[in-house]
């Protein structure tokens, strides 16, 4: 079934693994809001790791409320759950953990240029909520 | 570094954690080449479990070689490996395999219709390589 623009499949009993399933292509361009129900950003991509095929981080392009106009900032998909009702992304990603997040990588020409594992470790580090445990 | 247009960990010593990188819209689009160095198809889309964050099937638009126009089929995300020579995805999956392939889902209007459980269970039978084990 089609729950809210995303693809479910449906419990037909207890026993049966449930399956939400979602689109790389119907993820790209969802909007994200924040705690506030403000729409502070919209996801331009999910970062998969190749070997397991999880997705581990989305770029999520932040503007409007940072007066610095746009900002492109990588951050761990699991800060971000999906809200039903909005049909869209809600973080409790605050403006000023945006506002001082690293830079995740940068553009080169047309080259993507990805970060070194000193500044991966940096990033990790900033998003986690916890510091005893892995993001 | 950026290695063949995908984004990898330079892996600085032993024991560091390895992790190659890729992005989801950089994978929409990229060409799949038959055992044969033929290409046979194209990614269209990834297909993501919500919970886990990992990408279990991969939609291909296949054509050219099938005679009846160009066929989308859903097919398991392991059944791909990314070829650096060839900059593309290459696959075990012969054209008999992806003539009878069970259609996974349709659309209706703009729609996706998301089969059901006994549909999902005969896709993932049809792609098994080993009847013992899961995909």
């Amino acid at each position: 079934m089609l729950e809210n623009g995303f693809l479910v499949w449906e419990a037909s009993n207890n026993t049966a693994t449930f399956h939400p399933v979602i689109e790389s292509d119907r993820v790209e361009g969802t909007a994200v809001f924040n705690q506030q129900g403000r729409r502070i950003g919209t996801i331009k991509r999910l970062l998969i790791e190749k070997v397991s095929g999880k997705v581990l981080y989305v770029d999520v392009t932040f503007g409007g409320f940072l007066g610095i106009g746009v900002h492109l900032r990588t951050v761990p998909w699991d800060k971000l759950s999906y809200d039903k009702a909005l049909e869209s992304y809600r973080t409790e990603i605050t403006e000023e953990q945006v506002r001082d997040a690293p830079a995740f990588y940068g553009y080169d020409g047309d080259d993507l240029v990805w970060p070194d594992r000193k500044r991966e470790k940096e990033l990790r580090d900033y998003w986690r909520d916890d510091p005893r445990g892995p993001i």
